[in-house]
């Protein structure tokens, strides 16, 4: 058997990545907010329906701007779950808030919404929900406790670009366009990336002018470039939230395609699916359950290895065999800057996650002989375990 | 006279900017921190001696980590100029601190030294100097103060790449290395470009170690990344400050070329200069004068029109012969934002600098006849007034 390295992620080009980098130079305008920053909005905007789109340098700076954008102040209550990147924190801890972090659900990585009304006191500001490997949280539970309860909803939709939630109504909207407000990646690892990027997506339309101050660093300048004014003023506190026009040209040439790269994306882990259940893998590991209300945007294929001694052992096997799986998130509310500030509750769904989950190689470039080789060399493991 | 659009601005490229980029993602790796992040960091660390430098996705990013760094708390007060642009007070408000703004010199933009001791307080906790047109503040004395009174430094030093203070003793530093903490900006507008970009500079050595854990999210993924230890885990708040290896890529290919960018515009500046001179334009406006213990860096070129008037008067002959020159930062304690919180004191100089400095083209692409052109210009203008 080929025993060629297989990396967990390669950097898929479309192809149009230097000829708009290119275009952007020659529009004499490489600061952010120009040609092809407008027409990354306008595309996510037009494609999902989305009320208005701004462009940030990461998805950590589009939840900045929606911890401003809601007025978080210090001592208010932000519910989040444990199971997630310190981004989805430190962007609340930013502006002063306390962080209670909920559990995840027995059987997936999103939060349990079960626990979420357990938690919130009069403090509580905001329920911040995490849409891991772009699966869905249960976002009709959790819109009507937000609506019971006068709290903010913001969607950390980081993995979750094209991906859609399905109401008992039989509507569906997209995920980081359910809440108040979404925040979207773009980096390296993700569906679609320009290296470093991401966006921030307004659903409540109350929002939107202030988003605008915000992301141009407090001033309003978006008025000013649209004529209402003849100068531009410092307004409000902000940030530079704008990434340059060759990381909007970048990011545009992937996102043009990405029906194409969803597609493909889709097809592997598909694949990755059928191989696991045709050699009844499924009793050594579970695999990433999908629930009715989710899409499956096919951010990660991942195995959860029931202990965390069998995940190391899967670890050290595949890479023998020149196979690079990794795991992920370790509970937040465990951390070192976070232990003693937890108020003790245990989250064993979170730590269970944080044990045994792993993220399987899964790239465009991948190629089906690749895969198989991935699912052999699992099955040629699961027979000595 | 040819008649043809002198803009204010154009963008230089060096020519290599996009097979550094083709590299970076030939590399596998068009996220933050990999080859390019450590090239430019590298060459700015040698060139001008800096303790450590860490790239960011703006100056304004970082001012924040810069903020964050020096432990800024809701209180603290923070001495800086008004004559400065949004993101000098907006990265330490971000952190709670109150801003208290100090005039400018009479005969130039930068703060004037001789007023801090008086705004000192038991609660400042720093200062923050902006070296207007990269022209150094007096430091000498603004460090003497720092020392004296227990207070932190730090440089905004957007404007200030590859320019010194001479010290009385006959030492120099570069700007952005002196105080305990600087900032440099790559915006589009500046003499190195990547679009939107920055770097902190670490003076203090005991910022070090935080300052790079603050870079990557509150996390010692740096220390991980050296095979310092086995997992990174969340240990501090922190951001998402670094920018992808393709802005990087970008920075490099401007930065390796810095004495060939830097030669050029300090001959636009001394022509544009000799020209004033020539024309005995000095009477009719003030030009930017060069205090010894300052060198010039040539990021602007200014005139200080006398009144408001005079100013736009220009601005608009400017126009008419198809000439961009633009005016530059309006007083903040004046702004809609901070009216109502600063504290009534009168700030004439930093009002004057807003009403009548006006900033004309600066940039490589400009000929010898271009230059000519925008003087004789304005000379014609001045024998109307």
């Amino acid at each position: 058997m080929d025993n060629q390295h297989i990396a967990f992620n390669k950097v898929y080009l479309t192809g149009n990545e230097y000829k708009y980098i290119q275009q952007a130079i020659s529009n004499a305008k490489i600061s952010g907010g120009g040609f092809y920053t407008k027409k990354c909005q306008t595309l996510l905007e037009q494609k999902y329906g989305f009320y208005k789109c701004l462009l940030t340098n990461s998805c950590t700076a589009a939840l900045e701007m929606a911890a401003i954008l809601i007025g978080v102040k210090p001592g208010d209550e932000i519910i989040m779950p444990s199971f997630t990147f310190v981004s989805t924190a430190n962007a609340f801890l930013l502006r002063g808030a306390k962080i209670v972090f909920v559990d995840s659900q027995p059987g997936h990585p999103n939060m349990d919404a079960s626990l979420i009304t357990s938690l919130i006191t009069e403090k509580t500001k905001a329920i911040v929900v995490v849409h891991y490997a772009g699966v869905a949280c249960d976002m009709e539970k959790i819109m009507s406790i937000a609506v019971a309860n006068n709290l903010f909803v913001v969607e950390d939709a980081a993995q979750a670009i094209d991906s859609f939630y399905h109401f008992s109504d039989g509507t569906r909207k997209p995920l980081g366009g359910i809440g108040h407000l979404g925040a979207f990646s773009f980096h390296e690892t993700k569906n679609i990336s320009c290296g470093e990027g991401g966006a921030l997506i307004i659903n409540d339309p109350s929002f939107a002018e202030r988003s605008e101050i915000i992301w141009e660093k407090g001033t309003n300048r978006c008025s000013f470039f649209r004529g209402e004014i003849d100068k531009y003023r410092w307004v409000d506190i902000g940030s530079s939230f704008l990434p340059s026009e060759i990381t909007a040209a970048f990011l545009f040439a992937q996102l043009e395609m990405i029906d194409v790269i969803q597609q493909k994306r889709k097809d592997i882990w598909t694949l990755y699916n059928s191989l696991f259940t045709e050699k009844k893998l499924n009793s050594i590991f579970k695999i990433s359950e999908i629930p009715g209300y989710s899409d499956n945007n096919a951010h990660i294929f991942y195995l959860d290895c029931i202990t965390n001694d069998k995940r190391k052992n899967l670890i050290e096997y595949l890479a023998k065999n020149n196979i690079n799986a990794i795991f992920h998130y370790l509970s937040l509310h465990k951390s070192p800057f976070f232990l003693e500030k937890h108020d003790g509750r245990e989250l064993p769904q979170s730590d269970y996650y944080s044990d045994t989950l792993l993220r399987l190689p899964l790239y465009l470039e991948l190629t089906k002989a690749d895969i198989e080789r991935v699912v052999q060399t699992i099955s040629d493991f699961s027979k000595n375990e």
